[in-house]
């Protein structure tokens, strides 16, 4: 088996879940948040900041790896860890979160999806053994079925084909899946209805996989939709798996979702953000491009121990964003990151205390 | 005096200087050549890779700092070593040269230059002395007197009105210089003109400066012109001062240029190709987005020793350029610095060993 997961303690307070995910790369604290390097770069970082940065687990995006520069490429490199040099662990996602949110006319068929470039156009097909073989090429230590990402509030005649299919996609790209240093992850899907999200993980559950992913969520739902899922899911996920929420990283939502019993969280966020000059921060989320920061001669964030925090005033990286200078998303992408391995930190730390509860309702005062 | 430059060695095959240069932030080999950071940041690079991929000494521009932030603002860090935490030594220039090509509806009087911001519209004036106080307050080791830098081919009667206007605004900023810690230059103009350049060179050690710049080179005029007045100034320059060409930074310049006796270069050159994929190798320049480089599996600069071409191949600095990873910038601009970090250092070596003359010769070779 690629991965073993190690629950360690489960907090008394809430029944979150602290455990050790051992992968062929490093063995990792969970729960864990996962940085993002869609293709093949954590946008403005290198490696070695990367590592300061997180944990060691990053992911890649299967689509737009596929089509830039093309999975052979990668490859030839010994994969994404090769081309890019990165030395720590990967997951990566199977691209139909992509291929259902990012291309243009999309024809579904039990074979796979047809549709057309998000930028040049161009027509392209992808099946479930398409997006195993293509993450095979790109070697991460964890890979995902392809799935459908149907609309959160699709009606329940759509959603039910949806999941079913999904379903099958899972098994189709189980038995496509011949690399054993890897581990694949199914997908529950089914909306807002629990006993579809239920039937779901008990087919997957029935296929077998090595952990189990929520898609599906936190693509335009309420919070209150959100949470209710994950309260629901956490007593029907099975104990000895990973569980891992995905596209989720808004800081309120990796420690609700902590506390909802989540192993693994990624999202493009933390970095999105500093890219618009939007700082996390263990005080809440503010923009430095603000005038009030002009003259301020204090860190973006004095708690903070990151080597942004140490070195810079805010009134230096403002000036970075009002002058159009990259640095300042660097150095923020950098800080952003920092505080969410931060978090991460403390989360776990207060699963092993028995006390994230304690520590949810503190956040929330601190941070809003 | 906040600067001494002590000439150790002239190369018997060339004339050209081999000399230190010391400053109140360390001493420096000279041929010294100066990445620009402009706005209080060379572009997408932090303080720990300027230092690895240049010599220690780098340049902010007056101008853009002085519209943003402000130079007060600046001055409220300490200057733009504390604003940046820049830890080595910095020049600036004046701001005349960007107040000459940037902005608009300029108009010269005695007293200095009004115009607009190259952005805003905004009206704006700058005059020697206004140069000198901004450059007090952005604190760098050595600073620039305000010239008119001209049109190369300007008519004879404009050329001696403007180099007399510089003399008289040089005049101006000596004596409203008042900080002893920085070391203020002289800036040689007078196009092509060679009378002109002595007539003005003569007049600025008139009034004494701590090393002459050469302005209104690299302008626009041919490579044959820029090096026929850099081979005239050779013999008329002041033996015991530092010789500063501005804004001069191809390669195949810099070796020129020192074998012409010059002592200082800077120029936006490596960075900004660095921006657009453009490579500098010890084999020549090449963009690192032609297809040919999709799945070569090489360094982008196989003599080089910098972390880049230490770890990545020419295929992922291809990828990250393609798919507009700002990373493939970073690490480009890191490339282009210590590839001329590393140029310098063989023309400095062969100056010491009387052989520069024959380093152009195989340099021209191997680059072109």
């Amino acid at each position: 088996m690629a991965i073993r997961y190690e629950l360690i303690h489960t907090c008394k307070q809430t029944g979150a879940r602290y455990g050790i995910l051992h992968t062929p790369h490093g063995s990792f604290e969970t729960p864990i948040f996962m940085p993002v390097g869609t293709k093949a770069t954590v946008k403005t970082l290198e490696n070695a900041e990367i590592k300061e940065a997180s944990d060691g687990l990053i992911l890649g995006n299967t689509y737009h790896l596929w089509l830039q520069p093309g999975d052979e490429i990668v490859k030839m490199h010994g994969g994404i860890r090769g081309f890019s040099q990165w030395d720590g662990a990967l997951l990566t996602d199977s691209g139909g979160f992509q291929v259902f949110s990012l291309s243009n006319l999309r024809k579904i068929s039990e074979e796979g999806v047809q549709f057309r470039h998000h930028k040049s156009g161009e027509k392209l097909f992808m099946s479930p053994e398409d997006s195993i073989r293509i993450q095979e090429n790109l070697g991460a230590d964890i890979i995902m079925s392809f799935d459908e990402c149907p609309p959160f509030h699709a009606d329940k005649d759509y959603m039910k084909q949806s999941v079913d299919r999904t379903i099958r996609w899972a098994q189709r790209g189980k038995d496509a899946h011949t690399r054993k240093d890897q581990a694949l992850f199914g997908i529950v899907q089914g909306g807002p209805d629990k006993d579809m999200r239920k039937y779901c993980l008990e087919e997957l559950m029935k296929i077998g996989f090595d952990g189990y992913s929520i898609g599906g969520l936190s693509v335009g739902e309420s919070k209150e939709e959100m949470y209710e899922m994950l309260e629901y899911l956490q007593d029907v996920m099975p104990q000895d798996k990973p569980r891992y929420l995905m596209g989720v990283g808004a800081p309120e939502d990796l420690v609700v979702g902590s506390k909802y019993g989540i192993d693994m969280f990624d999202c493009v966020l933390p970095t999105r953000l500093a890219r618009h000059g939007a700082v996390l921060s263990h005080t809440g989320r503010f923009n430095i491009t603000k005038k009030e920061f002009e003259k301020d001669m204090s860190p973006i964030d004095s708690e903070c121990d990151c080597k942004v925090c140490k070195t810079y005033t805010k009134s230096y990286m403002r000036h970075l964003f009002k002058a159009d200078e990259s640095l300042g998303q660097r150095l923020l992408s950098y800080h952003n990151l920092y505080y969410l391995k931060t978090l991460m930190n403390d989360i776990r730390e207060s699963i092993k205390n028995d006390t994230l509860g304690d520590f949810l309702e503190e956040f929330e005062k601190k941070y809003f």
